[in-house]
């Protein structure tokens, strides 16, 4: 979900319109022999058997004299960008097991962004009583299609993993109120909110466990703002696992300069039951952020899983800006922020190089396999002036 | 082991007398029926077969119409601190599995902190001869109770896990004694102080290994000031993995004034054959850590297991100041903290927001099971004026 | 590969001529028995087996009471750095397991730097045409020796593991020319490089992928400086596992005051395919690093593994000056820094503590086994004046 605003109190907030990968493939005119789609249907079992024999055995299509191939500048090819893809000069080709293999790669990134059932982390409005903004969820067990087809059970708040997304404003007189229709009692605690002992949503040491059938009410003034989340608090390493768990977002009274964004991006990574996911979907069903040259897009990483991932995003850089919801004394830049679980970092991207740009997590194994990209992929997609 | 002090140099060093959630709880008027007691004694076999089945044949006991549940805002719901624990609104309750589950995690809180043998980490004096700050430990195996009933071998100095807490003052000369009565050779390393070389305990580069039976003397002038490590360093992945480790801090002779705190406080992670444990225990044998309201508690975080370990505190905030003795350029703030093998990180808690808060492992498997917490558990209980 | 530099943009770019400890080792009197050399070949098997059994069972050999062992100060016994190895003070020593277990020990550590076939990261010469620096890669299978006598398929270019090593200044005018010889299709990002879209080497992203027997050619203005790298995108976890991986390095057009150092080292952590391995290599094949006393050394940490690895630094810190090539908002200290996939840290040692230091990954299982230290160990050589 993505929030477009133009850094003032009264931000207007509209879903992200974003121009998939799928349509500009369209556009393009792909040099593939008609081999690749013959080859597909078969390919899964061909390359996985080939995983399981020695390297050496596989027939080798190699040229022996590399040196005698002239390579023809990728720069005198004249190619545009959203054109025709850059294309490596003539040379013997294998029209087998690389193929196939490379035929699987082409279809999941074209099937970028692939529609599934359901989405997460969708802004919650709360109704307003009294001055208190109340927000409602309810945690129960639900189907949750993470990429196209693959179905996992899931537990979660209102039918989302991650479970819908609150956003208030620090001093915000705040309610939630969680009905449990889960087989399991369970609790939400505030990750990061510093609210008063009782509402901290931790069972047996700050409140009764919230049973099957039953309701409970929080209720606190919106404390230290910035970038936090809600999530179980009981039997959590199941229970967060399968899906309990969401943003949760205080917006600062006062805004500092550097906070003045364009999109304002929420990612949360995920790695338990439901596979290597953003936002609870894994490539090619990720969600991809979309801006334009120039603009600022600020991307809220949120951990929710039992490991590391440090994200890596090409073409640009990103500035870090908060800690779990907290200033960094000074901003710092990387391209690969390393995210551990229960951590939140903050980070602005000004968006000054044109293109689609992959912004995966860097344990490979997270993100791609001899069968293409899948898991924790996406991309950062910065269209030029007047690209549609 | 917890250091009260002032800031001054003649620090008075005591130990904690926590309050314990335990008789905290026994002041509480738990809402519970008599079938948690009933069902707890069968209840682990119970709950392991739950988890082999598919959870959607686990009996459904929700509600049909949850918005039909009147919810009745916590806040209306008068509760005092150390009184009563918040209780969810009537609703149809579930006495079977849920029941059983809430039975086993209340019972694990209510036992924190748990009595075991052995206590680690404790203060070693030494002993001055010409000024000289003599400290001896014997490296041996021992049995040592990681939670209640739970004994696992040790392989320690002076029967501690962590070893015996070693502090010294910038610029002492201290001298190490270290007795082997291994079955294998060892050696101690300083980890994080500038000595010389041929005190810096790795065997065949630095020294010959101390053989079974051997006793080895190190000698050198307190270094550079901060948190700091001893452990093995021979067969380490095992000699350290079993409990041949401890803290060496070194006191500064000029404090910094953030470093003027109340509560000092050492927490060693490890993840190795003793289970996850902090200070060698696992909850609910975990120590808290206790300061009361307006105090500034500091955490010396030392990691000497095999994988990261992102510390989360509810309720407040940590400023760290410290990396492996150093300070930061500039204190900076978070609620979770990543820390890796090897590592240590100094911060300082200002205890502003009274209660019982948890603190704990991020890594959810890490701390918690559908048995309830255990592990990488432990609470910063901030006490209000007054409280016992 | 070690680069003595002055500072000055014509660095003079020279292979490092370590003091090996394998020649210190030849200058020590070990007091070993020689039971230990006659031990040694059977020891492996011994070992293992002792490992199966409970420690319990394994003959204790330990003095009964060592407070009796009369201790004498290691500071009395007058030993010089080079000379014989500090040994510790007689007592009934166990000629059985532990001095076998030490044996193996000894053994691998006085193998180092151990020689093997084959050396990565060294630096590739451009040819220059029209201004343009080209460089040539080929990636094909090979055999490649990472420690004596293991030889492991590697997919490399050229031939190492790492890759050449390729080091421009920024604002040059860049070429790389691959040559797919793999039987796989492959293709080459810059990783950290923000280069435009075209090049950024991801198949079916911003390019095809190169198939095999085809050339590609990338051309780009060398961008924002820093140490970074460049490996596969396309089936990364296997391509990038087994070695199509190497450091791509641009030089600032203004160095930092700070940046002025007498060796560049830069330091590559694997962990796939190859075992655990720096450079290509595991210990004792690793490569020391070299420095005479009062010199600055950079370490370019790059991490293209799977894992973290808190590197750990004996006897003197590191001061962290860059992150993904970009610098940090002030430099900081510490003697064990966490490096995630993905990441790149530059450190600044400054030499001024002589010795051979230890220089590790700290998660020990990386490190050490029982029969003694492997993978991911190096040392750190600071040479006194005058010494070879």
């Amino acid at each position: 979900m993505s929030i477009e605003n133009d850094g003032d109190a009264g931000d207007v907030i509209t879903p992200a319109t974003p121009a998939l990968l799928q349509s500009a493939g369209s556009r393009r005119a792909f040099l593939r022999s008609s081999a690749f789609t013959l080859v597909a249907a078969g390919v899964a079992t061909a390359c996985r058997d080939k995983d399981d024999v020695p390297a050496s055995r596989t027939p080798s299509t190699v040229t022996q004299n590399p040196a005698t191939t002239p390579a023809s500048p990728k720069s005198q090819i004249p190619v545009e960008h959203g054109g025709t893809l850059p294309t490596p000069a003539a040379g013997p080709v294998s029209a087998t097991a690389a193929d196939a293999m490379d035929a699987m790669h082409e279809k999941g990134i074209k099937a970028f962004p692939a529609k599934t059932a359901g989405k997460g982390n969708q802004l919650l409005a709360p109704r307003v009583e009294k001055g208190v903004k109340i927000f409602e969820v309810t945690a129960r067990k639900f189907q949750w299609e993470t990429e196209p087809g693959k179905m996992v059970e899931a537990w979660g708040y209102n039918d989302q993993v991650p479970g819908p997304q609150i956003r208030v404003r620090e001093g915000d007189r705040v309610r939630l109120i969680l009905h449990n229709e889960l087989p399991e009692s369970t609790a939400v605690h505030f990750h990061g909110l510093e609210v008063p002992n009782d509402q901290d949503g931790v069972p047996f040491i700050t409140q009764q466990p919230v049973k099957p059938g039953q309701s409970y009410t929080y209720e606190f003034t919106a404390p230290n703002p910035g970038s936090h989340m809600y999530h179980s608090h009981h039997n959590s390493a199941k229970q967060v696992g399968l899906g309990l768990l969401g943003a949760f977002i205080i917006e600062p009274k006062q805004k500092r300069a550097i906070e003045k964004v364009d999109v304002d991006y929420v990612l949360i990574l995920n790695d338990g039951m439901h596979g290597y996911t953003f936002n609870g979907k894994g490539f090619p069903a990720t969600e991809p952020i979309v801006a334009r040259l120039g603009q600022k897009v600020r991307i809220r990483f949120m951990n929710e899983g039992m490991m590391i991932h440090p994200m890596h995003l090409h073409g640009m850089h990103m500035t870090v800006i908060d800690k779990d919801g907290w200033a960094q004394p000074a901003p710092w830049k990387c391209d690969t922020l390393n995210i551990a679980p229960g951590e939140r970092w903050d980070v602005i991207v000004n968006c000054n190089n044109p293109g689609v740009w992959a912004f995966h997590c860097h344990i490979l194994p997270h993100a791609e396999s001899d069968h293409g990209m899948f898991g924790m992929v996406t991309a950062l997609i910065v269209k030029k002036p007047g690209e549609a």
